[in-house]
């Protein structure tokens, strides 16, 4: 049973800024790192520091203020226990440090349904996407969570219809580990449709929330999610989105912390893609096709990691440049012959070898640089 | 009628080499840019002078000189007839000077069937891929094709089967002028199927090569031709292309030209999408979804050159950076408000904006930079 005021007051002090600040309010942040979050609240009750910039600090405490009516940490514990939901805190083993990397922006607290390791899983990737996803959309985020999930990685995504909740099928379907971040309260199942996903991703992975239990989900709510959606995963991978999507959204935020952040492609005759082909456009997201696209932004070059197609590639770049010398220059016929690959696949691979600078040719022929 | 007895003795002398040398042959290049293409002719008869390498000579003038025998001008000149074929070298008024960027590597003379001033028009943009296309690749190269072609810009490519056909033909269909060079001589069509396409070119636009007329289409051929289409180009499109497409080789000449290299993304399920990937994964291409995004590569920002989408893009940007200020926090609904913009679109624009580092938000609100 959960027993608030049996808690260390710093946690407890945690909970309630939790339900005086919106998530991801920089004052509150600011000022709790500073100080902790019970002197904090002392704080509310007192003069202002000389350090607070006065105007600042008024608005921060006649924004906080009201709120302190409503806390209710009795109806909290009830509602914990219902769910099953633990409140954890940094410092606690499970709390997720990347989420530390949103500075003044980090969430105070989290409440978690399901088992709070999954967070950690290392390596996390973002799958996120278009509501109004297509059968190509959910097709790819269903193959490339279900590849990387059954892989080891964790999928993190927002529950939401369409991409997200293909993706977190996927990686349950695949036995892999799964993370939902809410805009509301991890109680307070959102979209309702997806109530029985929600709960089957409590069960083996699981439901994280910024904000306290019952909460509703606003629209302030799901752009800030989106924010923690990006600052637990090494990566984010956009499936579908369109122009305007609010995928968009969570890819800033993957960009804004330095994260890889990829975007799979789609027909340009699809709306649906638009948003990503902005992405690799406009943004310089890495165009990822595959798991293995998505392992290689994540770092893995290891070749036990890498599928055969990119296996079979790399054999063959080098099995050209074997066949190559700076001095004697070979004809591709040549090249083919010595490399033992077919004329077709010698030129294309002398080809990519020439982009990339590592081969040239003239009229003689191919040289190593 | 040709009377190449009537030409002077330098442009004869150019046309000889296009029989001695194959395409591309960077020695022959640089032998005749240094001494001109008759001094050169009669090197060959000579010592060779102390400035070169002995060894390369002697490899040179071995390829160069089983070929002299073969030289038929009357046969040329029967052939141009034929064909309504005009033999351009540098300096002449249509040669186009882009191709000079190659070097050592420039054509030492073109074959031209029909009007050579459409070799430089401007912009000319690259449309090119694989000839296993899907219906998808030929419908976008298709409307790339028409529009760019229709809005002005002349468009070259290869007339293979596939994305290059279906680009000449989109072209003619849309009244613009198009360029197809091909590996063999411009009066031996190659595919045999494209004989009628390539005959359409030649009457509106202009059928290109640097080799001599009956010469075959060799692969060498092929790729040297590919180096063409590049350097004809002020940017190139590769539409579809499958992972060890010739497109490829097309688009490694354009990057080491330095020119713009756009690659169409497509379903990451299609094979023939694949290499288009490649660019944009591995080599940096920009993705293009439509003539707009070509026309943004080869520099056009002028507001009148470009699509209501884009324009409105860029109107709703600014109407957004209006309504914030450096100071005042605004939420969202009061960008909306301010911006006269739907919340939705108003969220969206901020997202962007924030992306590209001219917006910044705090629980506060969004704050321009």
């Amino acid at each position: 049973m959960t027993r608030i005021s049996d808690w260390d007051a710093e946690r407890r002090a945690r909970l309630v800024w939790g339900h005086l600040a919106e998530p991801g309010d920089g004052d509150a942040g600011a000022l709790v790192a500073a100080v902790g979050a019970v002197e904090a609240l002392r704080m509310l009750d007192r003069r202002r520091p000389a350090e607070l910039d006065a105007q600042r600090w008024a608005a921060a405490v006649a924004r906080w203020t009201p709120r302190r009516r409503g806390v209710d940490l009795d109806d909290q514990a009830r509602r914990a226990d219902a769910v099953g939901a633990r409140f954890l805190v940094p410092g606690d083993e499970d709390w997720p440090c990347m989420a530390d990397d949103l500075g003044a922006h980090a969430p105070l607290g989290l409440w978690v349904r399901g088992d709070a390791t999954t967070l950690a899983t290392d390596p996390m990737v973002a799958i996120v996407g278009a509501r109004a996803s297509t059968g190509y959309g959910e097709h790819v985020a269903a193959e490339l969570a279900a590849d990387l999930g059954g892989g080891g990685a964790g999928v993190v995504s927002g529950a939401a219809y369409g991409i997200d909740g293909t993706a977190h099928r996927a990686v349950l379907a695949s036995g892999g580990r799964t993370v939902a971040v809410l805009a509301g309260g991890v109680d307070r199942v959102y979209p309702a449709g997806h109530a029985a996903l929600i709960a089957e991703v409590a069960r083996s992975g699981a439901v994280v929330s910024e904000v306290p239990l019952a909460s509703v989900p606003t629209k302030w709510r799901f752009l800030a999610r989106n924010r923690l959606i990006a600052a637990f995963a090494h990566a984010t991978v956009v499936v579908e989105a369109g122009w305007r999507s609010g995928s968009l959204n969570t890819a800033a935020h993957a960009a804004s912390l330095g994260r890889p952040l990829g975007a799979v492609p789609g027909p340009v005759t699809s709306a649906a893609s638009a948003g990503c082909h902005r992405l690799l456009r406009e943004f310089d997201a890495t165009c990822v096709t595959c798991a293995d696209d998505v392992r290689e932004m994540l770092g893995f070059t290891d070749p036990a990691l890498v599928a055969d197609g990119a296996e079979c590639e790399a054999a063959n770049e080098r099995r050209v440049l074997d066949a190559l010398t700076r001095r004697t220059p070979r004809t591709s016929d040549d090249v083919a012959a010595r490399s033992g690959l077919s004329v077709a696949d010698a030129e294309a691979t002398l080809g990519l070898l020439g982009l990339a600078g590592r081969v040239h040719r003239d009229a003689d022929g191919w040289r190593a640089r």
